[in-house]
């Protein structure tokens, strides 16, 4: 039996860098719970020679892939480098040559969700992706293992930490969407170009993978429902919260009699629910099982160490098997692979939920009439209403939000395609989803 | 290779029963996921032929536990009785036959935790005990796997659903504690004799597991220091939300330099801590490594279905591995048994944190003067402080409350024996422990 355990690292980014000094640090008290000693042997980044702060004298760095790839004596592969092409080239190779992989990449396995699962089912190699999504929540194994046994009704988590930052400072000190994002900016927590965060991308690239692996199904990505937090206004926080509601960017997905839902957009939660107090850059994901009920999971969802975490949980765990040459015990995707079939989600306009709509029209006699007549044509049932502010003249258009009961959403676009063409409506509505629990 | 996985389970109660209907429930989708069936076939319980609401006519019932125990067929053996003494010898027997045992008894691991996890280390028995702590929450597959890299340097845990339920409705209804009482009682969540959830020992038990996960320890559950929350006042309450805390029964185990911290008691958490939102009989526990820094987990702390699922949860990941032959993977105490060792806690009197004093005093000149002059003789820092009421005659107390910054505990005691003899002092000062982060 093997006297280590040796890794080879694709990437010496703040990921890969996390895990080195993770290493370094923890290096013993790994050892105390593995019994053997974890090494990073070698390293294959697009720059060998950049300084990168920390002392890496004791790995093998090279820009040649096949420096880990062909070498038999590394156990496990972690694929660090994020991007799609070289990304995917690295673990599939990774995987069919016999050896363990370890990835963060989330947009890798959304995108690419069957080539990749069918090599990890195929090569029966350890193949561990905790740090894809949520970075040191556990949800990945807690849906493949703690969760086994649960019928999983719904998933609603808050998985993009850049998103929650800005709607939480949006929150907190009353800022508008763009002055949030600049602050995030500044602070590291928004790139430069903020779109793959701010328009639900990642989000979407990670609830994608909690679906195929919480319904035992292959999903498609360009079927889920993907919408940003743009246009939420720090008008919409405040009504939100003056009715015991928080505006979050949630991925949700829910088992229902009608088929799956997944969906991205922005929603209004309850205060009282626990997703609600998840503040700045941290991330939840609440599964609810039709044994266990609710339950959610918190932590960081980025950063160079919560993810080098993440990574480190799968390296042992992938060792603890190889050291006693245990095989592939739990499938890669949860479920076995002829149990997996493509799964259909179901389009939005077949969603039900509950919905705030803000309409900004003009101050006339007639305008609540002909807009709540419009929403009673469409089923669509008032539950509460406010009016807010006074016009100053009478181009100035009023805010006036309604709650409605569940509707299905292709009456509420029905509707709302009639209201926003009416000459009194001064912009296009405002539409908001609720979290209806 | 085995066709199919044979459950025997000691004792049909609640839980017990559970597993019998989740199995039925969910038998399908947990094929799915592993590939064979999961079968019980046999039960042990003292009064086999009650009717206990639910067809058990499939499974062989009787009150020998040689019949599960002495069954070569049986692969996993369920302890669902309870209690320490026979459970105890069900669980030994068992793993020293060969059989893997899933129990969810955590007063027999915390008062025989050497004896049980001799064994199951001896044995390389599979020994799952998710289900022992928190209910459904995987707060232990999360130690021993997910935070492997870690160094786990604190543990927050509300781990006991009736002192939260009895808190919370002490805060949302402005109950007293006998009236909170006696409502959870009247709804089930609190037994006839509630001692041992309100004084704290269930909450210990959990602790002190997790603590021997957490730390590669074995501790001793008399060292822990355990105090319930029968002195809480709705006043208590009512000034800690004034301050911005909620009053929560916490587990808290801490590594600091001078030693590990572990102790039971009432605490002031502030409101903006995601512990302060874990309402009513819900259980959640947030545990800070070096590199992941703090996580939470939240879920069903209690009841027949959360409870079965962590049941579940185990025997799945256990069959997954006796169908592969794979032997013990994972250390049952998450490291190696020879970096186990007995490690001390330390003595309440050396621990450093903040404090909440309630002093009711009479109302007469130089009352402030001398308390604040015996505490700042003892070392200890007022952060803020509040006189609530007026006495309406001079035989009336009033209400002093300090909020101290850190100060070491045997220095309070100190301050605190003297203060108490003081003849202006009417009762003995309520103190309450605040949670630092």
């Amino acid at each position: 039996l093997k006297e280590s355990i040796k890794l080879g690292i694709f990437g010496l980014g703040t990921v890969g860098k996390g895990v080195v000094e993770q290493l370094r640090k923890n290096g013993a008290l790994i050892s105390q719970r593995l019994g053997k000693e974890l090494q990073i042997t070698k390293a294959v980044t697009a720059n060998p020679t950049k300084d990168r702060g920390i002392d890496l004298s004791d790995i093998q760095i090279s820009s040649d892939p096949k420096d880990i790839l062909d070498d038999p004596e590394i156990d496990i592969v972690l694929e660090l480098i994020g991007g799609v092409t070289d990304a995917k080239s690295i673990v599939l190779e990774a995987l069919q040559k016999g050896k363990s992989v370890v990835t963060a990449n989330k947009a890798l396995l959304a995108e690419c969700t069957e080539e990749i699962f069918n090599m990890a089912y195929q090569s029966k190699g350890l193949f561990g992706f905790e740090a894809s999504v949520a970075g040191c929540i556990p949800v990945i194994r807690e849906i493949k293992s703690s969760y086994s046994g649960e019928k999983i009704e719904e998933i609603s988590g808050i998985i993009n930490g850049t998103a929650n930052y800005i709607l939480t400072s949006m929150i907190e000190d009353k800022a508008d969407f763009q002055v949030a994002l600049k602050a995030a900016q500044d602070k590291g927590y928004a790139e430069a170009d903020p779109a793959f965060d701010i328009e639900g991308t990642d989000t979407a690239h990670k609830l994608i993978i909690l679906m195929d692996l919480a319904f035992n199904g292959l999903f498609d990505l360009k079927e889920l429902y993907v919408e940003g937090i743009t246009k939420i206004t720090p008008l919409d926080i405040e009504i939100a919260e003056q009715f015991g509601y928080t505006i979050k960017l949630l991925g949700k997905a829910v088992n229902t009699d009608k088929g799956f839902e997944g969906r991205v957009h922005p929603t209004l939660v309850k205060t009282s629910n626990m997703l609600a107090s998840v503040r700045g850059a941290f991330n939840a994901v609440a599964i609810k099982g039709n044994f266990m009920g609710p339950t959610l999971s918190y932590g960081a969802g980025a950063g160079a160490y919560p993810t080098a975490s993440a990574v480190m949980g799968d390296v042992i765990e992938i060792s603890r098997n190889l050291l006693q040459e245990a095989g592939q015990l739990v499938p890669p995707l949860a479920s076995m692979r002829d149990q997996l079939s493509k799964k259909k989600i179901l389009p939005m306009s077949e969603v039900t939920t509950e919905y705030y709509l803000r309409f900004s029209v003009l101050d006339e006699v007639g305008v609540m009439s002909k807009i709540t007549t419009l929403l009673g044509e469409n089923d669509i049932g008032i539950r509460s209403m406010l009016q807010k502010g006074e016009a100053h003249s009478p181009k100035d258009p009023i805010h006036v939000v309604i709650f409605t009961h569940k509707a299905i959403e292709k009456n509420i676009l029905k509707a709302l395609a009639k209201i926003d063409s009416l000459q009194f409506v001064a912009e296009p509505t405002n539409l908001i989803r609720i979290d209806t629990e």
